[in-house]
């Protein structure tokens, strides 16, 4: 019983995410499922992405937390859209829900929806939100053996940011021991090594970016 | 239905968590919960806190992880006793899994039983598994708003460990932010600040451990 019911709810979240890619598509938005540890980066990432990208395509955000606008008030000063999602204890956003924060934005004024999901390297990793793209953020202060450790999540991304590279000198990080777990278990994802801080990298995920807008979305339109 | 289910499932990990303590009551054994985010810190702490312990209690772990036997490898070349257990993809520790590990441990001879969590700073605060203490775990580099963000797992914590304390110089963590947060959610709960790298902390966390293993089990034998 149990079984089925679970398998009920991912069916429907199926169709949800679905609909919502078939949206995206209409509107020509890349969407992006960012995921990752609490404390990671993401919403730092973000605040260095958007500045890196100076306009060369239109950003909007939707933020999903437990509780607090903490990280969407961040995202509102840089003047990009945004929609805080409070989840109230679930671990994890689901299609549904996106579709609901959707209907608060002009999708069809937006070339890239990031979708910052709940910090959770595990519940995330089971729900499709309607995305084109999944990106997966590992700071280098949590450990190399994070890849073996939670394998679903990375193995259903199609990029690794590793963050926090600043911090390499004062930790015991191998760079090459998490890109080796990562060939094994999703061969073609792109892997990029960055700093909010120092700037490193940032450039490079941006024209990523850039280049995934122009591939999926504006050849599907 | 879907919530009548879950009530359910968690009626029944109430019973086996009561079922659970009521074991480590008879034997004597001090049980910690040990909570946090992936990388925080929970294994590395758990060396430097077994070295520190010095024998003064006879320790033992229950590791819970998705995958791999990374962290159980770890614990048993300090020759503490170990019990790995692999949840093949489910976000927390339940009170039957832990009742499945304790048949392999000889409680008699154990003193204060850690019970490491999946690394999920969400999931693993609705599952009691039949604890004395629960300690939750947040390294600076994961940023000082975390507990506002995620308030439901330091809520029912009855100790803070602030983690990595030797990155404090690289990053702009702010304890007082934590600590105010702490004391609107959990005023009772205890606060540490240590470090592994630099053995900051580590000897007052053990202490109190030690502590806590008079006052919790002695008392109730």
């Amino acid at each position: 019983m149990k079984i089925i019911a679970a398998k009920k709810i991912l069916r429907a979240n199926e169709q949800h995410a679905e609909r919502n890619r078939a949206n995206f598509n209409k509107a020509g938005v890349l969407t992006v499922n960012m995921v990752g540890s609490p404390g990671c980066g993401k919403t730092t990432f973000l605040e260095a992405l958007f500045t890196e990208l100076d306009g060369r395509v239109a950003p909007a955000v939707i933020e999903g937390d437990l509780a607090s606008t903490i990280d969407a008030e961040r995202i509102e000063k840089l003047g990009v859209p945004v929609v805080q999602i409070n989840t109230e204890g679930a671990c994890h956003l689901d299609a549904t829900m996106v579709a609901a924060a959707c209907d608060t934005l002009e999708l069809d004024r937006i070339g890239l929806l990031v979708i910052e999901n709940v910090g959770n390297l595990v519940c995330t990793a089971g729900f499709d939100l309607g995305e084109h793209v999944r990106i997966v953020l590992l700071s280098t202060s949590e450990g190399d053996d994070k890849v073996a450790k939670y394998p679903t999540i990375f193995q259903k991304s199609d990029a690794l940011l590793v963050t926090k590279s600043d911090l390499l000198p004062y930790g015991n990080f191998r760079l090459p021991r998490v890109a080796d777990d990562m060939k094994r278990l999703a061969p073609k994802a792109v892997i990029f090594q960055l700093s909010a801080v120092t700037g490193e990298g940032v450039q490079q995920v941006a024209d990523w970016l850039v280049e995934q807008c122009r591939r999926d979305v504006k050849v599907s339109r």
